[in-house]
């Protein structure tokens, strides 16, 4: 069950690991109290970084789609957490209507789109499917290659309602990221619970407001256990008004590769950490590892060449890019077999429900992972990030992975406090 | 993983499987109202039996002591749903104390108070274990079956609150039944938390009061699925003022015995169920399977020999038995092994954490199986009862255990309501 990992983390992370577990009481109180205040999304999944001297989220999405990466063995987590998270939301939920991105074709997806439907119908729920594509005008069964049918329907708008024919839902939940824009028929759902809600998109989200949150949650976090809040926060910074085309805003971009890199470089002296530091830069909007880029120095990013500009300029629905985040670099000392790897944490309401690793063999260290050649170790989490085992050696696997699972919570904490900030109507107040 | 469990369940309860299954939407939805109303007790086990044309639960624990009988893949499932029930009863809670039954030589017992209080720290609590037990005067760690210790600490009283040398807990898990009645250490403890609370032990709860409850949730639930409530519920009656030492109250014991077995036969004839029906008669306080007994015929009641009366006449710790319920018997067609078997489904707050099989190759499928002989099968559940997979055929094992998981529920249901309804204020009022 638990796949090849390197397990040569030594250095500070033990000891981060350590006081973890130690505090463990302390942690869960916190957590308990802030979920008390915060309402946490439906449902998360965070990228994790591990350079042993620091453990990080790198990025936070609200509509994951790699349910079907998830060991069988947490099905009964993601089922119990889910049951929990609707009788939040609509404790008289009967019909859920769960509204895919726009693929028909991508059957690894689509069995994450599968997976999760089950997890939902699981907890009593009727969920049917409905797609935005136009050319799905009926009925529309798909075979997945376990051998399973899903049916993707037509959506239906009728007045302020959202359905399908015969199906008149109180609960949307969207597993598409909007990063087409919000679609009309999506838009003034009033009677209807909309989860997560519209402006959780990335139409209109943006990295750098999950970020602030995070750093605010990590900051208060690590005050309580008494830790550096650098050791789970990634510095960062934002650029706007970027035009790669026309190369516009490079010195925007100089400048801020060279202030975090500085300040990155602050904190390895402090340390005695004796890595490159790097930053990573990308679209603050937007998501598939798409114009990602690894920077180690402010010269590289003036003077960009055409494949460059390019490849930093779309992202997923041909999106124009014009702000950019520029995010401190996590080396990531784990490996699966033979790939670098990274931590994949899931979560469902304010539960970790299960994990995987991404793994890259083309990739390097201080890479983005996801890209072409990455795949996913769903055996990777031996046991749930839920059970911190204190009786055991640290280098124990499920000790490792209560670290994760706190990490996880307090991204999917900031993704509350973030989705809080960035309501519509508290934005225009 | 799974036991060899013999499958010929043919019959009508096919069809009551097929329509929980089909109705699991509904079901489901109606359980969490029903949650919205009434809060689960903190823990809870339900034996349930099996006839094939019946499923139903035969008695319900509110201090289970078989966690250590638990598959280890339920282990994140009991710490997701303990979180849930502590976040819901003390948000703050840091300190929990939680006192065992009075036992310091039954390692089998006192694994399930290490796999317990595991699991209560696995959710953050600070967890320590306090004794009754006079002898217990200072720290006393005793030596598990694994090589862990576990240790017992003398409780110390102060004013109105009970805690241990250094411990201030804010709430109290009992995991004693207090069927030696309530301690006056116990009593009065209202700036804490005490949990189930002390008018659930077995110094004043009946089962007679639970299968009230049991019986109005039952109707309730089976008028919503438009199914005979006796497919799920046992037909009982009581005997108040009996004493079998002194032969009193044997008539009453014999019209309560011919009522309930006519009102079965009556049934039998209905469903054209050629089985012979039969009675338990047991104490309607106590536990342990002691003072029970299997009838078939009123007359076998009148002049129990003194062997039959001294079984019959005590309970656990010695309780004189002065009332006894009379419940309709339901088969077991569930075999694990050798052996006659019976399901015991675990519960933490409203979730279904896991379960094992009661395993007695010494006894009948009309018998007891709470008794010399029986063994556990903690790996028979191939999967959590939370997962019900509507595109298998109900013979596959995660449908039957759908099944067992709804009657399991509708059990704490139940004893929410008893325990309401039982509560000192109210019943005084």
């Amino acid at each position: 069950m638990v796949p090849n990992l390197t397990t040569a983390l030594t250095g500070p992370l033990l000891d981060l690991e350590r006081r973890f577990l130690d505090a463990s009481p302390q942690i869960e109180r916190w957590l308990r109290a802030q979920w008390n205040e915060h309402t946490p999304p439906f449902y998360s999944s965070t990228d994790l970084r591990n350079a042993g001297f620091k453990l990080a989220p790198v990025d936070t999405n609200l509509f994951p789609g790699g349910f079907n990466n998830l060991n069988p063995a947490f099905h009964p987590l993601c089922v119990q957490a889910a049951m929990s998270a609707i009788e939040k939301f609509c404790p008289e939920a009967c019909g859920l209507l769960l509204i895919p991105e726009n693929h028909t074709r991508n059957l690894f997806y689509l069995q994450n789109v599968a997976q999760l439907a089950g997890i939902l119908r699981q907890t009593g729920l009727n969920v049917r499917i409905g797609s935005l594509l136009p050319e799905i005008v009926a009925p529309t069964p798909v075979e997945l290659p376990d051998g399973s049918l899903l049916t993707l329907e037509p959506l239906r708008r009728n007045g302020n309602r959202l359905g399908l024919d015969g199906f008149n839902p109180c609960t949307i939940l969207l597993n598409n990221d909007l990063s087409a824009g919000v679609p009309e028929i999506l838009r003034g759902l009033d009677e209807q619970f909309v989860l997560p809600p519209l402006h959780a998109g990335w139409a209109t989200r943006r990295k750098s407001n999950h970020f602030a949150a995070y750093e605010q949650v990590a900051g208060e976090f690590a005050q309580t256990l008494g830790i550096d809040p650098w050791r789970i926060n990634p510095y960062f910074s934002v650029c706007r008004s970027i035009n790669f085309h026309e190369r516009q805003g490079e010195e925007c971009l100089a400048a801020n590769v060279d202030a975090v890199l500085g300040m990155v470089r602050e904190k390895y002296r402090e340390y005695g950490i004796d890595e490159t530091p790097f930053v990573i830069v990308k679209a603050d909007a937007g998501t598939y590892g798409m114009g990602v880029m690894t920077v180690k120095d402010a010269s590289e990013v003036i003077g960009l060449n055409r494949r460059q500009r390019n490849k930093m300029s779309v992202v997923k629905e041909g999106l124009e890019v014009s702000e950019v985040i520029i995010q401190e670099g996590v080396h990531t000392v784990e490996r699966v077999g033979d790939g670098v790897a990274e931590p994949v944490v899931y979560m469902i309401d304010r539960y970790v429900v299960g994990g995987f690793y991404r793994v890259n063999a083309a990739r390097g260290v201080d890479e983005n992972l996801n890209a072409p050649g990455m795949h996913f170790e769903p055996l990777a989490f031996e046991t749930s990030c839920l059970c911190p085992d204190a009786r055991q050696n640290p280098d124990a696997a499920p000790n490792r992975f209560y670290a994760y699972g706190v990490v996880a919570r307090l991204a999917a904490l900031a993704a509350a406090i973030e989705i809080e900030r960035t309501e519509p109507a508290v934005a225009e107040a």
